[in-house]
């Protein structure tokens, strides 16, 4: 018997997959918000956009701070969101999440088996122990928040401590806790040389790259320094760009142009 | 006109009177566990436990992780629970939020007006503009993790940066930020010696000190390294101690046993 170091459906291994499939490094962040949104119900719009979009993509990710805003009607319509993205495109749970050992297990097991996410984006100002209840999850993806894309994000990252920024120390945590081969780091468009530092500490770890759009991130020079050695590890999101593309009734066919010219944008930011 | 630099009745205000009223600066951690619990449905437990407990606290903190893991069902029972609680006791939502701004303000939407908390906690990682949100709130209280409880607190918190542990820096950073009088910062019981330096950093922001009971903080040190130059400005949480004192018929006058030997340990280390 072979020794598996990974699980059968590992969280990179369907990322990778869904990539191949779609030809897309391309993610869409679903991010409801009603002051944007063409006028009918929350979970209709979501779902129409998914439908419009789900062959351009590798992954979703729905940002839980929007569905907590709108109480439990948004937990409902999140629900209806996740059934109708296709088993074989990855869903990442974004709610940042991080707290001391027995509430994280209540998170990660939120994120994983109530809402049945792929992956899940966690805080990592706590430390392990308030990171492991997650990797545990061996077959989910754990994305730990590294360099941010917010201007705020240099407050702490960038501060120096032990001859590196504080964002560096993350990373390398992050590595060192990685013995499943199931975390990766989130790192915005909006850094990029910060980023590309990030894929060298870590060659092997996939990279969420949120920051493109309404952030102002480069997405050409992050594509370039975020791929690995195979060209892939990247999940690049849009959110708001692709999202709210249009209000009136052909909203989800404005989102799908949105959607197809980021995909080539990657594409060809790859060499492909 | 006089100037009035804090709203009318803000945070501080609140969380003041109600600790004089009840004589307690202890905080219980509505922190639903169905393993831990008696069989009964998650809000009759929790709604029983307020019932039996109320006039022993200053606050009420709820773990949102506990109600997320039980689906929309938990976020049901949360919304029984916050009905019961006096409108004089403050409620703590404590979620450790943090996103980019838009994001975050999403949050402080959700924990402040869908939930209606008089308080949320947040992690300070993603730095100014992820905690802004929170303190645009301004009669509402932000509770900043600073040095937490939890063994992985030393991961990044203890990291020298600039001549001071990582810790230090967030809680200067805080009082940077507390421009309308509206931020406290969360630090363990199980660090009572840091506790302590944070509070000669901050002499006026409240504490929010979890950490005694399961996690073996040390009550006594870290209450009299905590107070302000009033004899007050600590909230002493305890969940675990507290909420699952019994599994019986009697488990709510087993919790009021416990918040009543606990309020009097806290006030005696006060020196009341």
């Amino acid at each position: 018997m072979r020794y598996n170091l990974y699980p059968m459906f590992s969280f990179v291994q369907k990322l990778h997959s869904a990539a191949r499939r779609n030809g897309s490094m391309l993610c869409i962040g679903l991010d409801p918000d009603p002051k944007l949104m063409p006028e009918m119900p929350v979970a209709t719009f979501l779902c129409e956009i998914v439908e419009a979009t789900k062959d351009l993509v590798c992954a979703y990710k729905p940002n839980l701070a929007f569905y907590e805003a709108l109480g439990i009607d948004g937990w409902k319509a999140l629900q209806q969101v996740i059934k109708v993205i296709p088993k074989d495109v990855v869903t990442i749970g974004d709610g940042k999440r991080g707290d001391i050992g027995n509430t994280s297990a209540a998170y990660a097991k939120a994120v994983f088996e109530v809402w049945g996410f792929d992956a899940a984006t966690v805080a990592p100002y706590m430390g392990s122990d308030s990171v492991q209840p997650f990797i545990d999850y061996t077959d989910r993806g754990v994305l730990v928040l590294c360099r941010t894309s917010n201007k705020g994000g240099a407050d702490f990252q960038d501060l120096v401590v032990g001859g590196r920024p504080l964002f560096e120390q993350v990373a390398l945590k992050a590595k060192a806790w990685n013995l499943k081969g199931n975390i990766g780091l989130v790192t915005g468009t909006t850094q990029p040389v910060e980023l590309k530092r990030v894929r060298e500490l870590c060659p092997d770890m996939p990279l969420l790259l949120p920051g493109i759009g309404a952030q102002g991130g480069d997405l050409i020079a992050s594509v370039r320094g975020g791929l690995d050695a195979n060209g892939g590890g990247i999940i690049v999101n849009s959110s708001r760009e692709t999202l709210y593309a249009a209000k009136g009734k052909d909203f989800a066919q404005a989102s799908r142009k949105v959607a197809e010219r980021l995909r080539g944008d990657i594409q060809r930011a790859a060499g492909r």
